[in-house]
């Protein structure tokens, strides 16, 4: 996995860019269920259980760092994600507690 | 202007539904007018000086109405919008609060 990721700094974000990063069910899905994971964990991609090729899911992924939803790192080889909590929290008040009351945790398999 | 306009119970919207109306420019502007708006009022479609077409226009206020974030109510020959605030903040608590927080109100006609 070559190169750096890009992860914009929280305040560059737009209330736009994280609308059209949520408005799409895998990818609300993805943050709801690190929302709901009390370890603030790092996941891999394939622990979400999503019904989609690896393509799709890097592609949601990306869309979900991009707009500053969630951070991914490289852990030997693999790529784990983790919700950027307490960025979010700040630059957007409010977001993860309207996702959190939106029903239970989907499935997942264990974060690891 | 024939017919009742369906506006739903706000208890049947979901997230899903508010994050895909509000992810359009033209419709996240129509409700950060709204939110900014001290008096609550009802606004003709005009007013929001949108760059847009009337069938457009129709169109994204459909939206909007269907996702429970407007109520629409036809005024003599005019319609009007109308934001659902009390319902939004029980249903949604904090999602009035991110549009507000992000900028100010854009330029409009007045509220008449």
């Amino acid at each position: 996995m070559p190169g750096e990721l890009f992860h914009p700094e929280i305040e560059n974000v737009t209330l736009a860019q994280v609308l059209a990063a949520l408005d799409d069910p895998m990818r609300l899905r993805i943050v709801k269920v690190l929302v709901h994971d009390p370890d603030t964990g790092e996941r891999t991609c394939t622990s979400f259980r999503l019904p989609v090729g690896k393509s799709t899911l890097t592609h949601h992924f990306r869309i979900l760092r991009e707009a500053g939803l969630i951070r991914q790192v490289d852990r030997g080889n693999s790529r784990k994600a983790q919700l950027r909590r307490e960025d979010i929290d700040r630059r957007f008040p409010g977001l993860l507690a309207l996702v959190l009351a939106e029903g239970t945790a989907p499935e997942t398999d264990p974060a690891d």
